[in-house]
């Protein structure tokens, strides 16, 4: 293998693959990064058995080949190395870098050990905006379980439909739901882990869309120059359909800002509990929101039009928070159905999105 | 206790005191800020012991008094207050606070058990510009030793003599030294903990000068509105004056930026090992840097105006480069005698900061 390629461009392609590099494998060829030269093309590919991530990229490519380096190692040399070409040059298990003044020389092991990419046996084949794609991710994966032993709820399910996609998570406290609108003349729900979703997103970058392709154990994103597999997670996941009520007695229309800021203060006394208890008390054009602990109390009060009957409800603040936190609108609407049903937060704009938190119920 | 003050400066000065909380104190009370409202003059105090600070800041006081109240939960609540003007009224152990919407209720502490302020027997008194002092601490503090074993090491050398202060840290491996030269008329030597030191340099921002009172076992430093009170640190400083030769067979100028990034690169291999070994090589026109581990080999060339004979040294490339990183010269001077004796690194434009570092014998 014997290649030049300009510094700037292998630096990134190294960060890409380093999202499935994991620290705690204890398979060592897996430290590693599979190269392949050929065609004035460079590939490179990194797995960690859940996540496998293969790029490519140009390079003068002046002699084929294939060989395994240490990924952490790889990728701090050519970080470090100033911003010009780079040659590189294999011979047998030896690889050797060149850059200006500086020259390494650094043991690798060969390719033959590195695992296939993941076979696909395809079922469905869809294709989502990138900036949908990364917005429905950013706005779900946060809610996921992190309970293990409810492998299912680790993951967000992305539910195809004929005419939609729902991408959905939830930890039996709360569920966050972003629906896309899009024609796919398909039906198939897979659940696809938090974490490789997570790494996903932050190689999204300037796609129009993103090929998906959903096997019954894997899937497969293509995006311009990059290709994500991930596993799939196995398991039931909630009927989440069934929770989401269309009629509320109580709707309230409120600042987003103002009430986040307001229930981050509240909050700061309800931390001091282990509950992390908030209360509520939806009034005629306000909401007053009041915590206390053996330390003190706190009473806040946020302007707000209200619609319907007054109510109280409690909430762990941790769980109303995070998903206020993750909505952008300047207005958001709240809808109660009563203290001991979930109250339901959207975006003012946005009709798409739901997220749901269950009330915590108080003795009387 | 009653007064009016505003969110902003009540949280800069929170901040300050805050740098003097322990995380991990045993004593209640010192989880504490004590607050005296007097004249118009809210005074803030809290220690962990070693350090002490206490600062002022304008308000209306309206009624005097005294309260020792949580500092996380204070200073957290007041950062996320609006920022307007906030009321705060204390009856008995409960501190009222009120902005805009919010209204907190907060269980305190009387003052009576906060510990004194530390009493200075003063010895001597010396001024020094406060830029100058932040520049000292920051080129010294981090060659400090973190071994508790030898706490006089674990601290600052302030050395006032007639005509000059020198500020020497060191641990065994390297030594740093900057020599203030200024006319005190004094001659007493100090060790000061280097944490004290790096605490107290983040709180100094417009002042001038820096007031710095010496007793026999604390030292206070007087900022404009903040008074800064560490204790000392007894026993035996290193004589390290006999350390710094004048005479040197070597001298080498060398870009500063050129030479740190090699060093890193080299140092990727020497961190595989646990001597983090880089060697290197004076030649006539540059400086090769070599160093090798089971998994490679790198060679560096950094051009560089030698003057004297050619030289083989080896260093631990974490003390060689924590040295050259703290340096903002555009060119570094190398200063050789031989390859078991220190090198002394020295800023282009700036004789006063000395940089030591001893080399790491080979078995030749």
């Amino acid at each position: 293998m014997k290649l030049k390629i300009s510094k700037k461009d292998l630096s990134k392609h190294i960060s890409i693959v380093q999202k499935a590099i994991s620290t705690r494998t204890t398979m060592q060829i897996l430290e590693g990064i599979l190269l392949k030269a050929k065609d004035n093309i460079l590939t490179l590919i990194a797995s960690d058995t859940e996540i496998t991530i293969k790029t490519s990229v140009s390079a003068l490519v002046l002699e084929e080949g294939e060989i395994v380096i240490n990924s952490r190692l790889f990728g701090d040399i050519i970080r470090k190395l100033p911003d010009e070409t780079i040659d590189i040059e294999v011979a047998s298990t030896n690889m050797n870098i060149k850059c200006l003044n500086s020259e390494f020389n650094i043991q690798c092991q060969v390719s033959d050990e590195f695992p296939d990419l993941p076979r696909i046996d395809e079922i469905v084949n869809v294709s989502i905006k990138a900036f949908d794609f990364k917005e429905a991710i950013r706005k779900t994966s946060f809610a996921v379980s992190f309970d293990e032993t409810r492998v299912a709820f680790t993951g967000v399910l992305m539910d195809i439909k004929e005419d939609e996609i729902n991408f959905v998570a939830l930890d039996g406290f709360r569920l966050a739901l972003k629906k896309l609108r899009t024609q796919t003349n398909q039906s198939i729900s897979s659940i696809i882990p938090a974490r490789s979703l997570n790494e996903l997103i932050k190689i999204i970058e300037n796609e129009e869309a993103i090929d998906i392709t959903i096997g019954n154990n894997s899937i497969r994103f293509n995006l311009d120059n990059t290709v994500f597999y991930t596993t799939l997670l196995s398991g039931e996941f909630f009927k989440y359909e069934g929770l989401i009520r269309e009629n509320h007695s109580t709707i309230v229309q409120i600042d987003k800002n103002k009430f986040q800021n307001a229930l981050e203060r509240a909050s700061l006394l309800a931390k001091e509990d282990k509950a992390n208890l908030v209360k509520l008390n939806v009034g005629e054009s306000e909401i007053e929101i009041t915590s206390n602990s053996e330390i003190g109390n706190v009473e806040e009060f946020v302007d707000s039009e209200v619609e319907g009957e007054e109510l109280k409800i409690a909430f762990n603040s941790k769980y109303l928070l995070e998903g206020i936190k993750i909505i952008e609108s300047e207005k958001i609407i709240l809808n109660f159905t009563d203290s001991i049903n979930p109250c339901i937060i959207q975006e003012d704009e946005d009709e798409d999105y739901i997220y749901l938190v269950l009330p915590v119920r108080l003795a009387n």
